[in-house]
């Protein structure tokens, strides 16, 4: 039997669900210390990571190093540059990419279009979310999917990382 | 000393920080007995609350029974009707209402507006927010503040409420 490919998200976030000022500046300069830390730790447990275009171009030092997966729409079939595949979803089937690569455990790791493309794929199997104590009240929402949708997730763990009170959350898709 | 009346909001939310399918459907079909169990439990140790209009046509009958008040563009000065009073903050200062009326401790029920008029009032002292492990994509965020601002909070505690992990978090204003 062959095992799926397990896909994880990883998102940190203010309290109220926002993931950044604007989408050109997806970089966590507002997220503690613990979170980079666990961050960081857990990585290395994954074949590869997603992220699209924005986020990539913010860590684009470090995500070359890594199997990495860019989604953009500049590109009309997978361009490989390195270690780095650049895919447009609209052409390409990304799944399909994944098992030829043979991708275990693959890390989303952002921004919100991307992590709306596996929910809505159904394709959202962990979600580790790290809520930072902070209130934004404006910003780029965590998820930016085109309509209200009900996804059940199950609370696995919470995890109380630093004296503030940042915390982590991870949910398991449950529907 | 005349002690400060000390505000605290109640929040239902989707991981993603959503709180309503749209702005006329704040009632929240999707929050889990055991919120609606803690909410109940809390409001008695409140004297107020304060509420926006489309909050308060959801829950009118059980409101009507409560000292509201209630956030409305529709009043030139502030109307009382039994225990509930229009008031328009565009003409009306709230806080002097709140300290002429003694109410020691409020409760802000939302929606989004209300909660970020004390947000950006810097009287948000307390922030109850209650994540139901469900992801929406889209929707009603739970701040609709006009700009990007960094509100700090601590966490005080943390209580999971049922097996499917519906969490309760107290947050306290920090800065």
């Amino acid at each position: 039997m062959f095992p799926r490919t397990k896909f994880t998200a990883f998102v940190a976030t203010s309290i109220d669900g926002r993931i950044a000022k604007n989408p050109k500046e997806l970089s966590s300069t507002w997220t503690s210390k613990e979170d980079w830390v666990f961050f960081q730790k857990s990585l290395p447990g994954f074949d590869a990571v997603v992220v699209g275009f924005n986020t990539y171009k913010v860590s684009e030092n470090r995500l070359k190093k890594r199997n990495t997966i860019v989604f953009t729409s500049k590109v009309k079939k997978p361009k490989k540059v390195g270690s780095v595949t650049f895919l447009n979803v609209n052409n390409s089937d990304v799944f399909d990419f994944i098992k030829k690569m043979n991708y275990k455990k693959v890390a989303i790791l952002g921004g919100p279009r991307v992590y709306d493309f596996f929910l809505k794929n159904k394709m959202l199997h962990e979600l580790s979310v790290t809520i930072e104590p902070l209130v934004f009240g404006a910003g780029v929402p965590m998820f930016t999917g085109e309509k209200f949708t009900k996804y059940n997730f199950e609370l696995q763990s919470a995890k109380r990382l630093n004296k503030k009170g940042t915390i982590l959350l991870k949910y398991k898709y449950a529907s």
